[in-house]
């Protein structure tokens, strides 16, 4: 899990004792429970969150009374999303999570809505023994935004004529919140200086947004034994993102249109929805813009305060952009 | 809805607020959202949980500097209660919910699972908001708390042969720990004496038990009217309640045993396991048992300060034992 880390000075040990207290926080006698959750918390997860808040805590004067708080908060901010993913498994009903069969797959779904409300609680509890209020109450607003930008996703299912700014909105409140949320959580509770935990945050933001522009790229993109999942799996579940709708603005043979019209939609080929989208130029447009949000985020940290953090955040952010998966 | 507590001095005006606290910290721009939840949110539940948060504050001194805060947190426990509601719902396939339809019958069971993350994490705003440390993490561990005792329940479906103890211990995470709960943390935030915290906690868990047990024989002793929905729900899903328990500790005929064995069970005529239970006398066996959980929570309740509030709460434990809905 951690070999992701191993060029990053520290992380793999620091991300050690996270897993620790994840396992730790979640652990539980019930054998449904203990088995569920410790098969996708110590699947092949990257960490990234979690990563973002200790390096973000590294700007910090006050991480040296403190690191044992920023893997706390690191580890509930893994859980939040563990748990939002066992819930998305459950809605989109897919079949595998980190490689592995998902939750719900093994469990029933109604196993797998209950350990995702476990998993959010045991987050919760966390979060209140070892966060201030104020971080508390971002982490609690940050769930409410997750869950409401999933429910938009639902509502527009099967619309392929969304606007880009729609998109961005939604992965904002699904991928970016939790990212920029991670590095200003770090650096505001090592005590980081405003300035810095503003730019930390907005950082957090714009690699978030690049990553989820990325991630949607990969299952149009990718290889199925890279993203270790089917391909077309979003437009397969009627999820319209970025390089669908770059396509469509440059399907001049109008071919992509006929098979997204209301109606038609469901009834599509994935494969033949890759090929136009790959042969329509929709990748690289939406890779553009993941490089936009990308070189903002680059700019952000080339302003914060040199050093070792810096660095690592850096070579993180350009890392995430040419992944493949 | 606040008509339940018409003869209580005050609890109408109180709740009224408390309900316009819930409607606005649970409101959202989304249509879905606030369509779903505010058919739930304004449906007839009792409001018995915020009740008797906000009748437990006041045996605190600091109620007149805190009312605001104890109707937020009473609203925070409502929320809860409802957002487990929402769950239960989708993983029980229930299509009725405080007399309409359930959230996931009319906006699916996607929307519906998002529904309850979202509006626990509203609670969690809340609490974040208006209470103290220790009470936050009471609430979360609460929540933990109940998820792993419904997935208990879940494990233990279609098992007759479960043992009365078992079945106590899940009626406690399900419904007795959020009464508990309510009772202490009303008193404990307007700074009761902790004596008579302790013992609203006490009162409040067991009156939460024999509400429970009530419920549970409602389900057999019920009619579908007053009870709002079709009676041997429980029984149909395969979850084994105290009636039924007791019931095939009197089965002399061994008939019960027959339609109740592994494989059978799922096939038994609802009609005729409701029948067989009542005539046994399970239900009789079952309300001796809420009976007894009364009058502890009654005991309980006479060695706290006399006054309105504690007049209050017997009268309130009187009406939960005699119930038909």
């Amino acid at each position: 899990m951690t070999s992701y880390w191993n060029d990053f000075p520290g992380m793999p040990e620091a991300l050690e004792k996270v897993s620790g207290i994840i396992n730790s926080s979640s652990a539980s006698e019930n054998p449904v429970i203990f088995g569920g959750l410790s098969a996708i918390l110590n699947g092949d997860g990257k960490l990234l969150r979690p990563g973002l808040l200790v390096i973000a805590s590294q700007f910090g004067s006050a991480l040296k009374y403190n690191s044992e708080k920023c893997y706390h908060l690191a580890a509930a901010i893994e859980m939040l999303h563990v748990a939002t993913l066992i819930h998305d498994d459950v809605i989109d009903d897919s079949p595998l999570r980190r490689g592995q069969p998902s939750v719900h797959t093994r469990y029933g779904k109604q196993n797998a809505v209950l350990m995702g409300d476990f998993l959010l609680s045991r987050c919760f509890i966390l979060v209140s023994e070892y966060s201030s209020q104020e971080q508390a109450l971002a982490l609690a607003r940050a769930v409410s935004v997750i869950c409401s930008m999933e429910i938009e996703q639902n509502s527009d299912r099967y619309q392929a004529d969304t606007s880009v700014r729609r998109y961005f909105k939604k992965i904002m409140g699904k991928t970016a919140l939790l990212f920029s949320l991670a590095c200003y959580v770090g650096a505001a509770e090592a005590k980081a200086p405003a300035a810095s935990a503003a730019r930390l945050r907005r950082a957090g933001y714009n690699m978030g947004m690049a990553f989820q522009i990325i991630d949607d790229i990969l299952d149009y993109a990718g290889t199925a034994e890279t993203v270790r999942k089917a391909l077309g799996n979003d437009f397969k579940e009627g999820i319209v993102t970025l390089p669908l709708i770059c396509a469509l603005k440059m399907d001049r043979s109008g071919e992509l249109k006929k098979l997204t019209v209301p109606g038609q939609f469901a009834l599509a080929d994935r494969g033949q929805v890759i090929a136009l989208v790959r042969e329509s130029g929709g990748i690289e447009a939406a890779r553009n813009c993941a490089k936009k949000y990308t070189d903002r985020a680059l700019r952000e940290i080339s302003l914060l305060p040199g050093g070792a953090p810096r660095d690592m955040l850096e070579k993180l952010t350009q890392r995430l952009l040419v992944r493949d998966y």
